[in-house]
């Protein structure tokens, strides 16, 4: 048997001061520009590298209230020591997994999931504080909001990656990727 | 005569995380990728473009501190209340200038100079706040450093963008610029 390799990547979308929501938790600043028509920037691209996400309670529940019918395909773990449940409908689709960042990828990696999409603030700190963040495809819309959720917190140590690809779209963001270096 | 179109530009690097410095001003992390070979990034195509510089007095201090030759052949002009002498050797290179964004852009126009390199985060952030900046290149050094001196601060409203350029140099750095929407 070929052992899998474990990945953990990025995918979001933040402002120039690098906010992935307002201080409420609101992401209307996403829509700001539009996206170019026909175009997806890369997420059906991306979401076809991934076997499952990992999230915590906080985008779960942002997802949640978009009152949208539920938006992946893919299993969704939910990182959560509150949560004990989710809506009845969604039972098949979400999984809440407990412990540390090796045990929860641990639980997952045993189900069969080995590439995995990293979701949310605190989810991708945790993570890559354990140097766990092996990809990150970082969108930039381009406006500046004086405050909000940072997508990176406070380290100990400075995290190295290297920048793997740079584009920009007709409607004015930009879209850089970053490996783990 | 023509009126002469003023532009304050922005030309910085910043980390991952949105840091300018680390927590004690230091900026190593800024030569973690040595640049690509006979490659400025962009460095002196900017300064071509720019008639003088307004810094504030950390920038201007940070810049005394590296001990090399004054690195600027344009006009430097240091925004300081408290500031009120400059070294002897800098006093043809270098005037202090005082008041609000306005006024301190009024006297530096005055002397002829439009098109500005605005270089320090206080400096930005306050140019910002009164919608004063009109363009940013702002390349990424692809790391997190986890703590330090932030590009951006507190806004009291939303300020847009949009992008007009993004580049990946070869040695991982990303460069993106932006221009006021």
């Amino acid at each position: 048997m070929i052992e899998q390799h474990h990945q953990n990547k990025v995918f979001i979308a933040i402002s120039l001061d690098g906010y992935i929501a307002n201080k409420d938790g609101k992401v209307e600043f996403l829509d700001t520009f539009p996206a170019p028509p026909g175009d997806d920037m890369g997420y059906s691209a991306f979401t076809d590298t991934i076997d499952a996400l990992l999230m915590g309670r906080n985008s779960f529940e942002t997802v949640l209230g978009f009152n949208i019918p539920w938006p992946y395909t893919k299993p969704v773990f939910v990182w959560s020591h509150t949560l004990t449940q989710v809506p009845d409908e969604l039972t098949s689709k979400i999984q809440i997994v407990k412990g540390s960042p090796f045990e929860v990828l641990q639980q997952i990696h045993a189900l069969g999931y080995q590439s995995l999409y990293i979701d949310g603030g605190k989810t991708i700190q945790s993570l890559l504080a354990h140097n766990l963040i092996d990809e990150m495809t970082i969108t930039t819309v381009p406006v500046v909001l004086g405050d909000g959720i940072p997508l990176f917190g406070q380290l100990d140590e400075m995290k190295k990656f290297i920048g793997i690809s740079s584009k920009l779209y007709p409607n004015g963001l930009v879209q850089n990727v970053y490996k783990r270096g």
